[in-house]
């Protein structure tokens, strides 16, 4: 392309705004879509405090309504998986002809709502490693890590290789100072990532608290433990092998990062809805389709939900 | 005999206060060692609101010290089985000849102890099922049930019958207007009592919730059910069978039951040690040792040990 390729980033929030603000400093044409902060950020822009160097947008391209954006290249979607049943009235007026859906989601079945969303148009997946939390208006803390995996969705679940369009993407957010990995096999990756979201965001929860605690104490870390491993088993029931060493990596990952507020913790403790389904609901269904039990992902589950109803009064 | 038979109550919280208050107002002998509100008790007695009628001993036998009781015929141990290690210099001192230990707590083990800590006395135990707290210094609040069921200990686990100790015990508690029932097998008695216990205690805990919210959110109900289930498959690995619909006899029940704060969460919320090894740790490895595993269970005691040590401090 000629043109800096045009971005819509749907959910100006910790992980939107962050790798937006990246985007829009490296050169792209970024266009924000913010809801709560819209009137602060027209005015003052993006402020993102990094570990990798804090920096500020003063101006920013914001909008509060899809409506009132051009059609773009990319439409990132960074809102949370429970907000998934807006895709159809946010999407489509943002994508332009050959423009791609770009999913920055936890959990499972994100890429099917998009693709039903949008459809003509490919969808893929960043798969964002990121610690990061929103402080205050259009301000953004990035604590830890910042790598994103990208990979693409096929409407029967096998591997799809490596996209042109993924490429390109690649080389905007390589541009932008992210840590880029192309995968081909997008069912693979997002079952690695829930072998320490489900533990993490669940606990995290249900016992109040963060990484590090969990990590310290050693019941904790067993059960942990025994969690990824049976994220894993899961995974291979639905024909996807992640190496037993995996669970140990992450543990060895999570011991050596600075303490971690979760973000479904963070949605929790503003009694914002958290993603149960996505994370916990979607794999438990996707494994007992293929013939697999993971009840201790199951209890976390009920748990969560137990908590989710009376934390939003529902 | 003939002189009324002697009772020495260790522990006069809600349980220990609630049952030997009963029997002192139905005629038997009972000296009551109080802990912190040993003042309180000496000078006002007890007070107890019940279900069954309210009552008030303006004058009981109050003691601090084991070694000012009277030796008695009957050492009720109505402590939290997290004070057991107390238990080697609390009963010797108290025992008559002849006497015999009644063990009124919950959970898997606390026999053993007792009889380790007494020797040559037999150890009965008294499974309550009292809903009941502490709402004052001396002054306990019965709002449910109240039943006891007393079997026999044995060394080696086995059946051991129906004694004369125990007839002449459970005469006394029915004298008193408690229901009785004797049972010939402690260790099924122990694990049924386990069936509703272990998901409604930690449960409640993890959950910061009551007995009735755990019951009305359909997530939640589920739960306790595979619990119950998986506590009653860990009976069986140890040679106790539990009829299937035993699980559904108790979701009835706590169902149709007042919404309760199970001792477990009262001891939590006052920041006191939770009786995580007796109801959790220990059948978790007397299941282990016969080949069968609890992973629920096991969730529960691994949360539970996690907030146990937080809430202390430790």
């Amino acid at each position: 392309m000629q043109h800096p390729r045009r971005y819509a980033i749907l959910g100006t929030g910790a992980l939107g705004g962050f790798y937006g603000a990246r985007l829009c400093r490296a050169g792209c044409d970024v266009h924000f879509l913010v809801h709560s902060d819209f009137e602060h950020v027209r005015q003052h822009g993006l402020v993102v405090d990094s570990k990798d160097g804090d920096f500020v947008l003063p101006r920013v391209q914001a909008y509060r309504d899809v409506r009132d954006m051009p059609v773009c290249d990319v439409a990132a979607v960074a809102l949370k998986a429970t907000h998934n049943h807006l895709l159809p009235s946010l999407l489509p007026p943002v994508l332009a002809e050959g423009g791609v859906v770009l999913l920055m989601q936890n959990g499972l079945g994100g890429e099917a709502e998009a693709a039903r969303a949008a459809p003509g148009h490919a969808v893929l997946a960043a798969l964002c490693f990121l610690c990061s939390n929103k402080v205050g208006p259009g301000h953004i803390c990035h604590s830890d890590y910042g790598a994103v995996r990208f990979a693409q969705y096929s409407a029967d679940g096998a591997a799809a290789g490596i996209s042109e369009s993924m490429r390109a993407m690649a080389q905007d957010f390589a541009a932008a100072g992210i840590e880029v990995d192309l995968l081909d096999d997008l069912l693979l990756a997002r079952w690695q990532k829930l072998v320490w979201n489900v533990p993490m965001s669940g606990l995290s929860v249900v016992l109040d608290t963060n990484t590090g605690a969990l990590m310290t104490d050693s019941h904790t870390r067993a059960l942990a433990e025994d969690i990824m491993r049976e994220v894993m088993a899961g995974a291979r029931s639905c024909g996807r092998h992640i190496d037993d060493g995996f669970a140990q990596k992450m543990l060895d990952m999570t011991l050596a990062m600075k303490p971690y507020r979760a973000s479904m913790k963070v949605d929790f403790d503003a009694h914002r809805a958290m993603e149960v389904e996505a994370i916990y609901g979607n794999p438990l269904r996707a494994a007992q389709q293929a013939g697999a039990r993971m009840p201790l992902v199951e209890t976390l589950y009920r748990q969560l939900k137990f908590l989710d109803a009376r934390n939003r009064g529902i």
